[in-house]
């Protein structure tokens, strides 16, 4: 794989906290990956804090002033329409070439609301060739101690078995452009392994797959059911925005529930408290292996660009971990890879490759 | 409510335990409800042990031999054609009347395969006038210590509008009837609370909820999203079979992952297993609260008669649990406030009652 660095272009301004969150991530991820750069943009009073930074540091940041803000409430119409100088905005831009400079950033990282992003990103960037529709992958934690990802997560609510091929093919090149896994397993997330369960569009989308998978374009290995996420029977799940939405989000929420739980029947009483003071170096080891904020940093797929959101209530280290997250994925070539995927899907309908049983014997 | 006792026809041998789980479940369910009855339905063999059981307990009991038991493996195709003698299918024949005694069960209990469970009753029993399609309901625990129930949950992957509300309709007579709850809340599970979010689909259910709630028929509260299951934001959630399905199975699989996590981190070393030792009556309360087997049985809705399905894998204490919920539902007459429900919206479309505004000022 190659280890060059990539430049990433990050809205400071979007999350909940804002800048606060955003400032220090970016001079985290500098940091962390020495040939990492950054465009930064944000309002005149959040980039002046860049100027206390390290002078090595400085020589890998170019920043760009934004004078307005989307906000979480603001509707796709007016992030599109009215503004127009708006940080989520102008950060998305970079990802084009400076006709002045001709610089570009390589991929954009922001905390804004996922209705204006997408809008604002597919109007700026346009889908990719052979792409309907752009989608949302997502990590999720698995018994294996890795990661499964999840597609498609929130953008489109209506699918057709043709969107479902695509988001295997472009989170098949995700898991292999940031895990270097050259050709992870994908399955489709259906109510049952057989074949003949689920709607008819999951079952045409399952011959598809199928089909992709006997032309060694993805590693598809059939059904999985909902359970299967966190088992880690496949590393990619396909789904329909509708359904992916609403497992990451029952998720959340069963964790979220589980937690307060555990902390409450730890401090019921004098005594459960001196059990989680033994008990403390276990729990906070525990915790930080569920820490939701380990696995933020979702990526827009089918862009002629590559857009990473963080969570609108992510932290300092929350954002970093999507800062690294896409900084990797870019500097990996994930777009080129999405591209060379979707291009081999796009040839005319070759035959499909004879398996081992139709070879002829050797005279 | 009413008080009265009901009488449960168990199948004894459909679970993955057989009566080895069953039976000291029906004991426990006899001891725990003085007026309960059951009529068990098992090989000769199984039958045999309750003849060790007190003279008390035994006079609310009654025998009823079956030859055959329907596998896990089994397809809807055999349990509906081959095995007429089954366990599963003679259970639930104990819910229509016997031409001679005139006798009949409330409520039928088996932890047969669900796809099987279903096709039999639907063809035993038919369903309800005003239903099309029988739903799965169950209950999940909840942050506010009570529990939500969620339907459809795998009988239906497509659903229309009306699908829907029939659903909303038959879970809010389930809660009102288990646990006492007038007008339990209803919400429509969706990708944001918005109106405008989700499919065709989707919104146009939302306006018939809406409109069921006007005319009083439910409480609805609008769209709720998939952590909202266990935030208890309403008693009960409405979905397609195809949603309900991925997301019990999502949230049960993080279940999985997380409590083995703890054991992992609590077993890695002696001084960590030390600290399991101090942490013992904290994580054994904390997995009580949590425990699956708390919230077995789940209700098939929409027949002429009422089935609840076990766990497949349901030992004697989950079996128990869905024995209790069974009865108490048929205790408080669910098959007659379901029937109330669906026979209220099938009446000629009144006009929805006036709200407070369009009330004429007092002359």
């Amino acid at each position: 794989m190659c280890a060059r660095g990539a430049t990433v272009a990050v809205d400071l301004m979007s999350g909940d906290a804002g800048a606060q969150a955003a400032l220090p991530a970016c001079l985290a991820l500098l940091q962390a990956r020495p040939l990492s750069r950054v465009v930064l943009v944000g309002t005149t009073d959040a980039l002046r804090a860049t100027e206390a930074w390290p002078a090595e540091v400085q020589t890998r940041v170019r920043c760009v002033t934004a004078t307005e803000v989307v906000t979480m409430d603001d509707s796709i119409e007016v992030a599109l329409r009215r503004k127009k100088n708006a940080s989520l905005r102008v950060a998305i831009e970079q990802l084009k070439a400076d006709p002045a400079s001709g610089t570009m950033a390589d991929v954009c990282v922001s905390a804004g609301n996922t209705g204006a992003l997408m809008a604002v990103a597919r109007y700026v960037l346009k889908t990719m060739p052979g792409i309907d529709r752009p989608a949302i992958a997502t990590v999720m934690p698995n018994d294996r101690n890795g990661d499964t990802t999840v597609l498609d997560l929130g953008a489109n609510v209506d699918c057709t078995p043709e969107h479902l091929l695509q988001f295997a093919l472009m989170g098949s090149a995700l898991v292999t452009a940031v895990d270097d896994i050259p050709a992870p397993s994908v399955g489709l997330l259906n109510i049952g392994e057989e074949m003949i369960k689920g709607s008819d569009t999951i079952k045409r989308a399952g011959e598809l797959l199928r089909e992709a998978g006997e032309r060694g374009w993805i590693h598809f290995i059939g059904n999985v059911e909902g359970n299967d996420i966190f088992k880690g029977t496949a590393r990619v799940v396909v789904c329909d925005g509708f359904v992916g939405n609403v497992a990451l989000k029952a998720s959340e929420g069963l964790a979220r529930m589980i937690s307060a739980m555990l902390r409450e029947e730890f401090s019921r009483s004098p005594l459960t408290k001196l059990a989680a003071l033994a008990a403390m170096p276990v729990l906070n080891r525990f915790r930080q292996r569920v820490d939701p904020r380990r696995y933020n940093g979702a990526a827009l797929l089918g862009l002629r660009g590559l857009v990473f959101k963080s969570h609108g209530s992510a932290d300092a280290f929350a954002f970093e971990n999507a800062l690294l997250r896409a900084h990797d994925a870019a500097s990996h070539q994930l777009l080129d890879r999405i591209q060379a995927c979707i291009h081999d899907s796009l040839a005319p309908a070759a035959p499909i490759p004879a398996g081992p049983d139709s070879v002829m014997p050797a005279a």
